[in-house]
């Protein structure tokens, strides 16, 4: 049998419920293929802040570095929403992504046919989008310097921030999103400003440049604007696209939306080398939290992006996906995926029914 | 008689034959109420790249400024793609806003109950959207300095911009924004990105600063990935929306596009004082350029809005509106609106129905 540690992040709101059903599942499915987890649990997000006074602990931080992936449920709540900027829980993350050095996350967007009534896009539009969003992660405006608040030569009171991009950043990113179109469908759409942003101009002369070690790979461009309009009218044109921090944090949200089960998509953040980080893209949703009512299909399915893409245990992985599909094929929906005809069922039902299935 | 001097910018791909149209029922709407225009004919984009190698010449930017309004039509096309970043058609348009000072975008998305069936919306989701965009137009990182190429501390190429902003620009722009919303349902949506920029933390905080000269508009706030989700899940809770040139660019593009009709929509960009700039949220449509295809209803209404924001003549501006609304009712559909049943007509053709309901 293969051992691997995995860090878990429960975090706050729906995260602890949603982190407990998915180990569960990722346990089963590992013993079935001889794989042993040692799971270590540790605080993060608002229920860091709430215990030691910090979003991220060093603790977390360094047991995360030292484990073969990390799995996190979700962080925020209103209770932290007007704290300063260091003692906010999305500060924890920032900084959990900076500190394993994440670069590259993957965030795939698919209409299950079981779910594409949950769409509010018409059938015909919503029905067979499979799309990957690669947002570059630890670069750009979130964390480029200068930034802060100050004064500009009139005296005035400003705040400001810096999108910048160095050739490595692109480059490290433009590879993984040609790799990951290779393994797909092998288009890959590359989504800037470069009618406007220098660093947008930047980021396609670098992303033009890679293009020549993936002459299979077939590589367009799109405006950011233009891309958030065609992933509204059209969204089956789009295989891979590729693009920057804060124009992947919009266009993987609405993406997401548009397959009208956010609930469902897990996430994958991966560095050069080291522990990824894999998380279910919804939030804490502290309204309904503790009350069993979450979806953790789409932390279940970040455990098999974990096997998949962290571990290489695609076996496992497998099993995972295959499990969530068979349970959703026996009519089970919680509440955010419901429609008349289907059965509705809890957080821990959920879980209960998809173990049955690994 | 009242006389008013209009600078028209025809500009590229569709926008001479859009502005041909929307020209003669601005004339006819404006003479049935006693208003007299003097059109003067300026070039612009693309088109004044051929003629004098620049994209705004510095006549066509006083020509613009020494009138009482502009209407343009749309810019760019192929042929000037890979332009250099100042002989670009964008950049003139990026000109003539900073030249004309117009700092603030009023881009309406509205869902007409004859084009529901436009949208790729499910039905429900869609009838009934009548929402706002406010954008900030002159300032963020569109203008930001410093902005370049250069080499980073580690001797690597770098690609950077500046998204800054000064409290009298948030200010102002949210002055227009509470003033719109009031005039509307009263509801205000600041969009941001509070939560990781201090550009957005600064725009926030002045945005509330501004919020008690206004104790009788509901102001709400939302993250920018947030939003651009929420526009797809129901874009009925939204009545205005305001927020910075970079969002704005984004987020007013997907809320056009969900829609259907994005053929249809016009957009005010207005100054402290001076003209205004009038034009289709359309861009150029090189492909069907020349071949009396385009829809011209977003420049009639366009030319609506120049009536009733630009000069203050909201008469001649309801006739164009109800025009156009009893044109749509008449059945006649160009193609990018068509449906089976109804009658496809070229833009002449649209043009004519429109000035015979005027
Ligand atoms: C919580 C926030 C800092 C984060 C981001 O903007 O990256 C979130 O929106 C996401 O996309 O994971
Ligand atoms: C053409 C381009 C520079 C422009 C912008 O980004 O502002 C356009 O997309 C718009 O929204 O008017």
């Amino acid at each position: 049998t293969k051992k691997y540690n995995i860090t878990l992040l429960p975090g706050d709101g729906i995260g602890p419920e949603v982190i407990s059903v998915a180990k569960n599942v990722l346990k089963l499915a590992g013993s079935l293929e001889g794989l042993e987890f040692a799971f270590q649990e540790m605080p993060m997000g608002g229920s860091a802040l709430d215990l030691v006074g910090v979003p991220l602990p060093e603790e977390t931080l360094s047991a995360a570095k030292q484990s073969d992936a990390v799995l996190l449920g979700a962080i925020g709540g209103y209770k932290w929403d007007k704290n300063e900027k260091h003692l906010k829980p999305e500060t924890g993350l920032l900084q959990l992504r900076e500190g394993l050095k994440v670069f590259a996350n993957l965030r795939p967007a698919t209409v299950l046919p079981q779910l594409v009534d949950s769409s509010t896009l018409k059938k015909e539009v919503a029905e067979g989008v499979d799309l990957m969003v690669v947002r570059e992660l630890t670069g750009g405006i979130y964390f480029g310097k200068p930034r802060g608040f100050g004064t500009n030569e009139n005296g005035e009171e400003i705040g400001f921030n810096t999108e910048v991009y160095a050739a490595y950043e692109i480059d490290r990113i433009a590879r993984v999103a040609f790799e990951t179109a290779r393994k797909r469908h092998g288009k890959l759409c590359s989504v800037d400003k470069a009618n406007v942003l220098e660093a947008s101009m930047f980021w396609r002369k670098r992303v033009m440049a890679i293009a020549s070690e993936y002459p299979d790979v077939e590589l367009s461009h799109m405006y950011v604007d233009n891309a958030a309009m065609q992933l509204v009218r059209d969204p089956k044109q789009f295989d891979t696209i590729v693009t920057n921090n804060i124009f992947g944090d919009i266009l993987s949200d609405e993406a997401s939306m548009i397959t009208g089960s956010i609930g469902m998509l897990p996430s994958a953040s991966l560095g050069a080398s080291g522990p990824g980080l894999f998380e279910p893209i919804h939030g804490s949703a502290p309204d309904i939290a503790g009350q069993d009512k979450a979806n953790p299909l789409a932390t279940i399915l970040s455990a098999a992006m974990l096997l998949k893409y962290g571990l290489g245990e695609e076996n496992a992985a497998n099993r995972i996906e295959k499990a969530v599909l068979d349970t959703l094929n026996k009519g089970l929906r919680t509440g955010d995926i419901y429609s008349a005809g289907s059965k509705l069922v809890g957080c821990q039902e959920m879980g209960e029914e998809v173990l049955k299935s690994v």
